[in-house]
């Protein structure tokens, strides 16, 4: 019989990333994690395939996200335009999320060169995804790849703001204050 | 005695590379990257410390020469200026290489994905030192983060046209166009 507990997913990231922070993530266990979120390693286990999986779930529903956003902009979106719908879909996804996890998070991923390149292939992948349904939609493939790159840029730079600095505005907001600022960058002459 | 051999390191680089694309990178040994360049192991091990040093060799040479560039531009310049000239800086640098072997660099780090990641956290550490020298000279946090984030997509999607497109354009030119894209690409409403 399974026992129901509340919430337990949201239990063991954050006990997760509480031990990722205190004792360094090599130095951590899937069963010290179920045993600070008061759940058994069975049901940590029903949720992760693995300790890397609480800092990578949600990778691909993220990027089936943005790539749909993108896939279904307007046919008259300029490329930067069609991807910032995707960027607003994945900012409005993310910034339901609490901000102290996510800086927990990327402080946890900073300091782990591993973890630091699984992050990189990561954004690397949903660039990849960005440029290939630009490119379906007419775009040029190096404008493609240039524009999914850019989009990925201003992604990271929002994100890291949003949970690290004393900017309070939502997420999507600051997306779109980093996307102006990009053009911002672009035009000064 | 050292026997001395002409062009050695370009050798072992040309045929190391051969032996990549071949049998893979994990298949090759330093022992076969010198016997085929008709060189010694010793001779091999003189000029790289191990065999994934032909590929990432000269990194810090790289991110030396483009944060100098960055640092020297005029005050005036705006922060995209100045990245320009480090960029431009690089791909002289770059450009004077082989297109061919570039192709067949990339090649081999896209299918073996521990190279791959090395190699973004190659661009990764380019793009933090370009950011942390736009900061010394004054550009604000995020918005230096930005910039040289945008610089490193540029800065990829030349150096990917130069080496694998019919493009016979040299490498600072297709950088300077890669660079006018973006603004294109922001800029167009």
């Amino acid at each position: 019989m399974v026992r129901w507990e509340p919430n337990s997913r949201g239990r063991l990231q954050e006990a997760a990333l509480a031990l990722y922070s205190e004792r360094g993530f090599d130095q951590t266990t899937a069963a010290e994690i179920a045993a600070r979120a008061g759940l058994t390693e069975r049901t940590f286990f029903r949720h992760f395939t693995d300790k890397r999986e609480v800092l990578f779930g949600g990778f691909e529903i993220l990027r089936e996200l943005i790539v749909s956003s993108v896939a279904a902009a307007p046919a008259e979106d300029t490329p930067l335009e069609a991807v910032a719908r995707g960027l607003d879909a994945a900012a409005t996804l993310l910034g339901e999320g609490r901000r102290d996890l996510t800086a927990q998070r990327q402080a946890v991923i900073a300091t782990n060169p591993e973890l630091r390149e699984r992050e990189l292939a990561k954004l690397a992948d949903y660039a990849a995804a960005i440029a290939a349904t630009l490119h379906q939609r007419g775009v040029g493939e190096l404008q493609a790849t240039l524009a999914a790159e850019v989009a990925m840029s201003v992604f990271r730079v929002a994100i890291e703001r949003w949970a690290n600095s004393d900017d309070d505005r939502s997420l999507p907001v600051i997306m779109k204050a980093s996307l102006a600022e990009l053009r911002a960058l672009t035009t000064a002459s």
